[in-house]
């Protein structure tokens, strides 16, 4: 595929992410990022090739479109950083592409610090050097998957149950970028009606559950504790419930709703993940491009 | 001991208040809390009745102090209530009262929420119907002790390591009374030098160990883990570990702190209880007073 240095303003990338999400078929722009370096590139300035081609071409899969995402984040990791390495099915992607770049010696030097034990044991087996926030608390970069993205590039994430994880590591990080497949990008968080996961103390759950369900009454919430396979509730790495909250409408102000959430005694986290994300790489039908703010 | 019906103004109850933190011996004064309904009084616009007397009496102990504050606590409970009970061992002598009172009948129709196991098996032994926030989100008044207490009622709770638990029943009560002694009052929280606990999640403790300390390097903090008779990490009923912070001074704005201590990812929740106090018995030398915002 050629690639295609296109350079837009940042209203064009903003009016192509929003066009991304209303009509997925729309060609994606690319713009630089310049506060970001990349790791290698012939030219730093517009380091960002689409992946796109004027002409159609064979729909990829959704793993084809992962990898390729993943790759592309990868191109942010310089030799020597200290990384957050996401968890899911396109951070795992992240992970092997690292693990092959550690094998060629195309990066060296760096040091992971996993979300979940998933990634911890894949990256183990890769050889990539781990370590923990409590030896290293202060990352370069993150870079993971996320189950929603707005236009201002606010998440959520967790629904993989690692929400917390991934939110102390991730906000430890300079920089932190972001990749899914265009499926993900919504225009209000909660716009997808699929879960959007609150951690809480296993002690008097269903209050917190009656609680978040009145919080969220305007939005038309449907708030739900997590089970496990068995039926059972679903304990998170730290001994806690999920409460997942389904919303009928989006959130009108997720920055408010995040503080409310917090604000709540019991609740250990949620998966709003707001004003952390430095860049999203979007894979789609017609390739692959990256939005910053 | 004669009952001396002293009301004062707020300023003046402000002012004994604050005397009585920097000069023990000063007698305490006391107002009425016209705000608050007494379960028993001849005088309801005067039924806190100061137990000082103006001549020399042999000092109380500690317990007898306790005692005291406790019985006038449970002045504030009425017939139907829904009650949150506290931990620790002024609380116990509430709890104990309470249960007097349902023997002789003199209340009737109460209904418990303990703070704690230790609580809620002493309410248990003693016949006290318990329940749960699940089935009583709404709590009619919450009596319980506390480690510090500033001029604006502010505390610093959780000393036991029951915080979570208190905060989240005190935090649901129409009504939160403190019942503490004299030697609890801070002219600012952090100030008797003693632990404020935080509760964080075990993963990546050290981490937010390091954070806290940081958090409060203008106070002058020692931040550290708490840990059990073995040396080992204390480990709270939720599964969580404690650091506390030692203060070399007071916390300057507390308000301020307790939302930054709340930001950070991992923390599950803080000894800071602010906002959330209707009244504070202060037992003391010269007997037992209370004070109201």
């Amino acid at each position: 595929m050629a690639a295609a240095p296109a350079a837009t303003t940042t209203a064009n990338a903003a009016l192509s992410f929003l066009s991304c999400h209303h009509n997925a078929t729309t060609r994606l722009f690319l713009r630089p990022t310049p506060s970001i370096t990349f790791r290698s590139s012939n030219n730093p300035s517009f380091s960002i090739k689409s992946l796109s081609t004027p002409t159609p071409s064979p729909p990829l899969t959704q793993d084809s479109l992962k990898k390729l995402a993943a790759d592309k984040a990868v191109e942010y990791v310089q030799s020597g950083m200290v990384l957050g390495l996401g968890t899911g099915s396109t951070a795992a992607f992240v992970v092997a592409k690292l693990g092959e770049l550690l094998v060629t010696g195309q990066l060296t030097n760096i040091v992971g610090v996993p979300t979940s034990k998933r990634t911890q044991e894949q990256a183990a087996s890769l050889n990539i050097p781990l370590a923990t926030l409590d030896t290293h608390p202060s990352l370069d970069l993150a870079i993971d998957g996320a189950d929603e993205v707005d236009p201002n590039l606010d998440l959520v994430k967790g629904r993989g149950g690692a929400l917390l994880r991934e939110k102390m590591v991730e906000a430890a990080s300079d920089k932190f970028v972001v990749v899914v497949d265009d499926s993900k990008l919504v225009s209000g968080l909660g716009g997808s009606g699929l879960a959007m996961p609150v951690e809480v103390v296993q002690f008097c759950w269903k209050y917190n559950q009656i609680r978040l369900q009145e919080l969220f009454k305007d939005e038309g919430v449907e708030a739900k504790l997590r089970l496990d396979g068995d039926g059972k509730p679903y304990v998170t790495d730290n001994s806690n419930y999920i409460v997942d909250l389904y919303f009928k409408n989006p959130i009108k102000d997720s920055a408010a709703a995040g503080k409310e959430i917090s604000a709540l005694e019991g609740v250990v986290e949620h998966g709003l993940f707001l004003d952390m994300t430095t860049a999203v790489i979007i894979a789609g039908k017609d390739g692959v491009s990256v939005k910053s703010k």
